[in-house]
């Protein structure tokens, strides 16, 4: 009818006639644009907020008289007064469109909110979480007409959210009758869509409107380190964010040990089975606290893990792992209950996604950071390396992406090091030894002050300096290198030949002195020669992997590279490449991605649809297994030395560079001016 | 190809041209002929075992030569050595058409086999059971082209059984690696496909072709009786049958007396769902040991229940269907798995199916005996009472379908009644009165000797005569109405009136005295005052019920009436007319269908699409709610007399006929003639 409104919604220019009196948000969802509403229209929620534009818009065409929306009127009167509401606001469920119009839609009114994550690369989510809560009102019981009150509460859902075959769990049916009494028919539902075809399920309800706030985990579950993020599931935003060390360590401290143990211990996973999951709960717990939100109010769980510890959370025996083939029980993704995973200290109805695993040695935490990073989506040939006791590593461009997981082992991450910590206060993270003095200076996670600087005492005076965490170990042993204190294959020098006390006689070999607070009954911090060998068996490793899908991939050199992890946003390109920890390529091309895959983890917590998407992507990865692969042997044992070549100062050791590994002295340099306090 | 031999199958009488050397399975999956096989055509199972027809067939216009199949082959000639196979017999997997050929498809190679019920009215039941045994080959990891072990054996019974999207709980999955090993790649799984669309899950998997029996349960869950029976599920025969009392009777002995202790005891519903649950667990156990199979084979259960059972089995408060609008928390049918029950007993993946209600006072039994009887099937009007101590009442034919519940009480199932039993060996279960000497004389369960026969002592010795069932107390009941020891209101007769010392005084009335064993230090078995009364409440309820029904369709008499229940096909027909228990109707057309409860929940156990099937019967049922219906009081109190219009004999009372109550005489005389021993 070309007499009903024309109605232009902004910013999506989305339009299209409407019968005279329609409601703006019905004719939002009439014309497909993207309104917000938790009470399905009934002046309650105020998600439905929108300002309409009056005079001439000659971008659209129109001019929108003053009476093009209905008056102002009761419901938006008692809404203003009681919750307020911004000038020229008006609730979209209430306005009725009585004229042509353009209507803008802010964006805490849009569903699928954006939120920028807070990261080196800026990267934008669209709210559409698995978990959302919905406002319905449902027919009385009639005993003429009999059906059960959950079979009303279900047409209610189709018929005002159009969301049909709704379940729930006995539990649910056990609170139905009290709280739709309650709520006098009306009730707001926790309402989970699964991904592929799996039904709708009721979580929670509660009587009456409820504008409660709901709560994701998004988990990082690695081999030594467990991370997670707790996000608002309506507008994904993180509340808090923490870690936990893995305490299945004490039954190994890399994954083929741990399978190890289960090797010789039949029935061990059974116990790292349960030690895992008690850790994730105190995880919880101790997140939940940190955001101030009742873990109860957590009922999305996202994990991301390698398949060692995706088998060992989920009870399967993973000694299959550990032997060709390599056979996963199961590769693709899981929906589960929280509680299968006895996921006790979260919402009791609470649902968990864990993501699919690309193959036996490459996991779901690969294809989180295939997520997040988007090789298959670059135009430039990208390298990700996702740094943890076990690497993965990622290889391609929109033409082909290639995927292999390599067995760094904990160093890294700041275990099997002598005064090694997880990143945590107190831990000693940035390195700078100085090539002249040999004498150092650092800074600890939680102050920004370096040691040499004024006030570093007052600074670090709570957490202490209790050890060093992954970045700086990796820090230091770049440092000493490059300060002539290590030789190109990974020996410390005696004080004789460096020129510094700091190098100790350690046994056989020498440690050098980081820092010593010994006098104030404070630890020593020593890098010791065994600290060097196992941060160059974690380096090699790393590099092996990555130039092993340079070979597959038949390509001498990368475009870009990124550095993830769950410390990657701490890892200093310049350092990594001093130790050779990946191959070559210009320095201001090597970025870090923080921890990718804890962020994939996010994006699917808070998108249910990027859920289908990994697991069409992690289709498509070809995948490199490393185990059996012999050049993965011969470019481990190459890549063994420290290559050094970016020092610009002198030094007593000989510069040795090999083939595959030279640098951009330009970056290099550049870096280097900034680390000299430039 | 009009080349192509010509196949035609019988009985189905389906025909097709298939390629030359198509092996007869397959053209029977072509042509959509029902011809079992469990291995998927590998020569293991013999379950697609087929007759070839030889010779001119003018029926069909073909001429079959001697070289229409292929010839014998090795895995026919192994298999007849190990296990034998029937002249004339072939292996439809191994046997390829060659030519024109009519083959048959013997019984016991057809899928949906059909069973007859061993019942007095016989019934098919074809086999098309939810949970069924499926032998596949998996691919064997592949590491370059890594899937998981799950992925690979979902696609196989994507390839090889046409089952798409199959799932498996974490349970299955720890075992699953193990297992596939130990087959060597090759297992049998129970499949269970849900109704509507759920997706077909893996109960249980074996290495290897493993043809082991599995095993149902259907249940019939009484207020006052627990029934179940075991079925193989293979081919529907019932094994064992079986029945405990219902432990919840301690806290109230009929439903709303069990409602009411909730409403008076907040919480009692806990207590009340933890003892029907271990009941059935033990009912579980002990007809699993009385029909030799292990627990652990039970993969299905399908119960059926009221509604109050069915809030209290699945732990929900059924405070709700104590007052009007007797609002059920969920109406439709529910799948579950067993462990949400709490039944242990059985195989800890075992599916759990719960039949839709029909309305808050008629249950998912209901349903069953709609499922079983179907009078939406029937010309003649028919009516249904399925007695017990809620009685089930079902009206109707073609054209319009009526159901009421009407609270009976737990007397016509031996509760409530002094010397009252559940029905089971030692219960006096027959009951005859001689009109003239007032002698009794009775048979028992577990016995086909009366009383008064020579051999009634030694056939009674192993259980003795412990007291008297449902049946029993009717027979009694209307044995003595007829034999002028009880008046049409009731009240028994003193020994002056009488004329015999067998009506003791027994405080300010009398007691019939039925059975005197207390010289050997037995029991007194008698029918006291109470004990009518008691029988006389039952009956006008569910004669108030019938009649409801019949006022709400329009009509005053039925064609047919049928008798069902625990004890249904135990209720003599005249007996019940005697007492009034149901309305008019020529005694030849009053049959009793058994436990047609359990029938229903037998015929959804072995047939999952007559799951779906009650699901559409129900919704179009119409409900009569008896309480709060004025004519369900008026009907009541006017049904309180014993009408006795049968009685061949002269006795010291006056015939009461009540104007609804009427008795076809040539019916009953006959009855009467074989009760005399006739």
């Amino acid at each position: 009818m070309s007499d009903d409104p024309l109605v232009i919604f902004t910013p999506s220019g989305k339009r299209g006639r409407v019968p005279f009196g329609t409601p703006v948000l019905a004719a939002a969802r009439q014309l497909g644009v993207d309104l917000d509403s938790v009470c399905g229209g009934r002046g309650i929620c105020s998600k439905c907020q929108i300002s309409p534009g009056y005079g001439a818009f000659s971008k659209h065409g129109v001019t929108v008289a003053e009476d093009a929306l209905s008056d102002w009127n009761a419901v938006e009167d008692r809404y203003k007064q009681l919750r307020g509401l911004a000038e020229g606001r008006r609730l979209g469920c209430q306005a009725r469109i009585m004229g042509d119009v353009v209507i803008d839609v802010p964006p805490e009114s849009q569903v699928h909110k954006q939120v920028i994550r807070k990261s080196v690369t800026e990267r934008v989510i669209e709210m559409d979480p698995a978990t959302r809560l919905l406002y319905v009102e449902v027919a009385e019981p009639d005993m003429h007409e009999p059906t059960g009150d959950f079979e009303r509460l279900a047409l209610a859902l189709r018929n005002q959210w159009q969301v049909a075959d709704v379940t729930a769990d006995l539990a649910l049916l056990r609170r139905l009758q009290p709280v739709l009494r309650k709520g006098n028919w009306r009730v707001t539902v926790a309402l989970h869509k699964g991904n592929h075809d799996a039904a709708p399920r009721i979580l929670d309800l509660w009587p009456g409107f409820h504008d409660v706030a709901i709560h994701g985990l998004a988990i990082d579950l690695g081999s030594t380190t467990i991370a997670a993020h707790l996000c608002d599931l309506r507008d994904g935003r993180v509340l808090a964010s923490g870690g936990v060390m893995n305490p299945q360590i004490r039954f190994g401290e890399d994954l083929m040990s741990r399978v190890s143990y289960v090797m010789m211990n039949p029935g061990g996973d059974v116990e790292m089975t349960r030690v895992v999951r008690a850790a994730i709960n105190d995880l919880a717990l101790s997140i939940a606290a940190q955001g101030g939100v009742d873990p109860a109010s957590i009922y999305e769980v996202v994990v991301v893990c390698n398949p060692v510890m995706h088998h060992l959370l989920l009870g399967i025996d993973p000694v299959e792992l550990g032997q060709a083939p390599f056979a996963l029980a199961t590769s693709g993704s899981l929906s589960l209950d929280a509680r299968d995973l006895d996921l006790a200290a979260i919402n009791r109805a609470a649902r968990v996604y864990i993501l699919p695993c690309i193959a036996g040695h490459v996991g779901a935490d690969a294809a989180a950071v295939a997520l997040s990073e988007q090789p298959g989506k670059s135009d430039e040939m990208v390298l990700i390396v996702d740094v943890g006791t076990n690497a993965e590593i990622l290889l391609g461009n929109k033409t082909r992406v290639l995927a292999c997981s390599s067995p760094t082992g904990p160093a890294f991450e700041g275990a099997q090091i002598s005064s090694g910590q997880r990143a945590a206060p107190g831990a000693i993270e940035r390195v700078e030894i100085d090539p002249v003095t040999k004498e150092p200076r650092f800074r600890v996670i939680g102050s920004e002050v370096w040691s040499d600087d004024a006030g570093f005492a007052a600074a670090t005076a709570a957490s202490g300096i209790t050890g060093i965490c992954g970045s700086g170990i990796i820090e230091a042993v770049a440092e000493m290198r490059m300060a002539g204190l290590v030789d190109p294959g990974g020996l410390i020098g005696g004080p004789d030949q460096t020129g510094t006390q700091r190098c100790i006689p350690d046994g056989r070999t020498h440690s050098y002195l980081l820092h010593d607070a010994s006098a104030a009954g404070g630890p020593r911090i020593m890098v010791t020669q065994g600290d060097i060998r196992a941060i160059q068996l974690a380096k090699s490793a790393l590099y092996a992997g990555a130039r092993l899908l340079m070979d597959e991939m038949g390509i001498d050199h990368v475009d870009r590279i990124t550095l993830a992890g769950a410390f990657g946003a701490h890892i200093s390109p310049t350092h990594a490449m001093v130790l050779g920890m990946i191959p070559d390529a210009p320095l201001d091309h090597v970025t870090s991605a923080g921890n990718a895959a804890g962020t994939g983890a996010r994006i699917a917590l808070c998108n249910v649809a990027a859920r289908d998407q990994i697991e069409a992507v992690v289709h498509d990865i070809h995948k490199v297994e490393t185990a059996i692969e012999p050049r993965f042997q011969e470019h481990f044992v190459n890549a063994n030395a420290i290559p050094h070549a970016v020092d610009p100062f002198p030094n007593l050791f000989s510069v040795l560079t090999l083939p595959q590994v030279s640098f951009n002295t330009q970056g290099s340099g550049s870096d280097g001016r900034r680390r000299r306090r430039g």
